[in-house]
């Protein structure tokens, strides 16, 4: 996007780098990398026989059910106050 | 967990099976698998020389990122309205 800063960041999941273009913060980034690299190793705890394509779809797909149910909580928290207003 | 009732869904991921257990829906569920089907897909798009393996680590830390900005504007929201009681 011109005009706005681009920022390159290397970070290291299930000892694979990975290097991240965007607009976040670094500490952010380094956070997100942090979480999913947390998730996948907690993943391959409990399923030592998948492989790594595996460990990162189910990471991707218990994510995505944090997310939506993240997103469920913060739209009704929404519908709560537009009704009390 | 006794008592809870269990779910066994069968969901498609970049054309492969995977079997989900929890106590959510069937329909979230399959909300779930379809939403990361779909950036799997967008990724593999905007990058067509990574294999499946990476596109779904890119999937998993997107899907965090998205995550965590949810987060924080609920944890704001919430913020918000301890102030405003």
């Amino acid at each position: 996007m011109p005009g706005k800063r681009q920022t390159k960041i290397s970070i290291e999941i299930n000892k694979r780098k990975y290097t991240i273009v965007g607009d976040e913060s670094e500490s952010h980034v380094r956070l997100v990398g942090e979480m999913v690299d947390k998730k996948m190793e907690e993943i391959h705890q409990k399923n030592r026989h998948l492989d790594t394509s595996n460990i990162a779809v189910l990471t991707a797909i218990n994510t995505m059910n944090d997310y939506l149910k993240m997103k469920e909580e913060y739209d009704e928290l929404i519908k709560l106050i537009e009704e009390d207003s």
